[in-house]
């Protein structure tokens, strides 16, 4: 079991990352002194598989869990979920010195830390995601979120989790499309900050990549050690640095918005750190061969890199991209990379060049 | 014109309280090298008396506020109007760097405040309290709230303003009754911590602490001292400090809910002091002189002291202070005097006695 400190102006606390996590949360919530009640706030599918295990380790150190299952799917991140959060956690009398245990993937995450940290103006949160997308990347950071008509996460907040409980058994159980989504964003990690993480993935078979669970641990660790380092030290994305880990994110969301979400969001990420490594090039700041070496790894793990052009419209992801949260004074800003283990925000990117980038990526009009 | 500093994790910020407070609007933002767009949120009368001071200062600095207006009253702080404030929000562009503004009372402040804290994760917020409860008490902490079915406040956040303005002329167009209930709050302040604040209110006639602008501006500044050096000490409401502000809250909010809320938060309070005071005196922690110099200043201005047997049951009221969100392990706290300054919070009062307290102050069966 590894442990990985995150540092936030709250509150530290710490990532328990490796095989048999889920069945240390008892033990973990000793460790935080934790006396209260535990709401654990699940999917069904989920809870069918690990509930089990958790509940069991929660038992043998004398919580009994209130469990709460929401739908499955990104439906459940709504407003009227988070209603119906409240009303159970009043009905069975939570107070404030109590906890939210969120186990799933980022819909449970996200609502669950979102509820936690307004209901009755914020309780204990636990992390406990059961997708590798959770483990290295959302369940980390303290963001929270639910989605309006609108769009995606555009209510949430800033609330550190009490502790974050990474399981890397449970990945066992996740269908295999969904792990090698989750794969964007350990590619990801490589090319922001961790040649040597990187270089595993060019190494490791595509096969090991995806079920060893050596390599899965190791892939597991580095991801969220990065996030935990990145999120100290910029807890509230005001000093730039978070931004980096949007790398692949600024195209990525505008792809989901023109697709409606119908695609895994690591799938545009990849076509998204595809595009930004083409614009990089483009602008002179990156090797081709870098930008060939992100293509091979991506498409190793048979993630997408070029742009259908009857799914995806330039004039469509421009739209969607222009209302993205992290735009500053109407300019978007890109992460962009300048060698594999390095970025840059720029946001002085002609809009211009951004379309001509997405035609040359594939998409149609 | 005062300035009182608030300390908080996330950012320190100022209290601006004095005559033309609002008029300086445009200054203070500027001070703050605010560059954005302003959203302000406000009420009917409200905007009505106070939206062209604020609107021109804000204009004089260069920043065109985009108003929006939520109804009166307490109803308009629920989920459905922070929805409509998020849609607004959205379709009018506010971006991160953006900020809200709430100009009006509780409602507009807590309101505000979480719809601030939560969209697209929280942008800028400023208070501008036209109430004196505002002034002296809510404005200032970074509580924030909206109402579920079940209760007041239940969803909410600790989100620490920018700064807050609180311009004491407009306490000029308060209604006489609204006036009178908020002096609950500066009886309290005096009771738990400033003697010489509370042998003001005992020197002073009614009619000049209800409109003398001398008296109110003393009144204002020596409150919201009070309550920014305690949050500054007790952000969260964890080291126990902050709880004495809740001084006649326990009992005050279980008056609340038995009356259905119709009734002023601050009449409740003073019921709540009187009854702490009262019970105070039964646990022989307090004088009956200084029990009595409290009443003689909560009648002085016209503030109940006595429960209507026809309006209160105590049945009813043990059952509403039982939800109090501040229980701890299912025991009510009570913040009790053991002299005017000084108090001191006890969670270890039998329900009985509370009950008898009830009768005793006139509270049906």
């Amino acid at each position: 079991m590894k442990k990985i400190k995150v540092k936030s102006s709250k509150h530290d606390y710490t990532v328990w990352a490796g095989k048999g996590a889920l069945g240390m949360a008892g033990k973990v919530l000793k460790s935080l002194a934790f006396q209260g009640k535990v709401f654990v706030l699940t999917q069904k599918k989920v809870a069918r598989h690990h509930l089990p295990a958790l509940r069991g380790s929660l038992a043998a150190a004398g919580y009994k869990p209130e469990v709460f299952e929401v739908p499955d799917g990104e439906k459940a991140k709504s407003m009227g979920t988070l209603a119906a959060v409240y009303s159970r956690l009043l009905a069975k009398g939570f107070e404030r010195r109590d906890m939210l245990l969120a186990l799933g993937g980022g819909v449970a995450g996200d609502l669950g830390g979102y509820a936690a940290s307004t209901y009755l103006r914020g309780i204990r949160f636990v992390n406990a995601g059961t997708t590798l997308l959770a483990q290295v990347d959302s369940s980390i950071g303290g963001k929270t979120g639910v989605n309006l008509a609108e769009g995606k996460n555009l209510a949430g907040t800033f609330y550190p989790p009490h502790a974050v409980l990474s399981d890397i058994d449970v990945l066992k159980t996740l269908p295999e499309p969904e792990l090698r989504a989750s794969y964007a964003e350990v590619v990801k990690y490589g090319v922001i900050r961790d040649v040597s993480l990187f270089r595993l993935l060019e190494r490791e078979t595509e096969s090991a990549l995806l079920r060893n669970p050596a390599v899965l641990e190791e892939v597991v660790v580095r991801s969220a050690s990065i996030k935990a380092a990145v999120v100290s030290r910029d807890e509230f994305e005001t000093r730039g640095e978070r931004m980096i880990l949007n790398y692949g994110h600024t195209f990525g969301h505008g792809f989901e918005k023109n697709a409606r979400y119908r695609m895994f969001h690591g799938d545009a990420v990849s076509l998204g750190m595809a595009c930004a490594a083409r614009l990089a090039v483009r602008m002179k700041m990156l090797d081709p061969f870098a930008e060939l070496r992100q293509l091979a790894v991506l498409r190793k793990l048979g993630l997408p890199v070029l742009l259908d052009a009857k799914r995806f419209q330039s004039a469509a992801i421009m739209k969607a991209m222009m209302h993205d949260k992290k735009k500053r004074a109407g300019k978007l800003r890109f992460v962009l990379p300048e060698n594999i283990g390095s970025v840059t925000v720029r946001q002085d990117v002609p809009l211009s060049r951004v379309r001509s980038i997405l035609r040359e990526m594939g998409a149609g009009r």
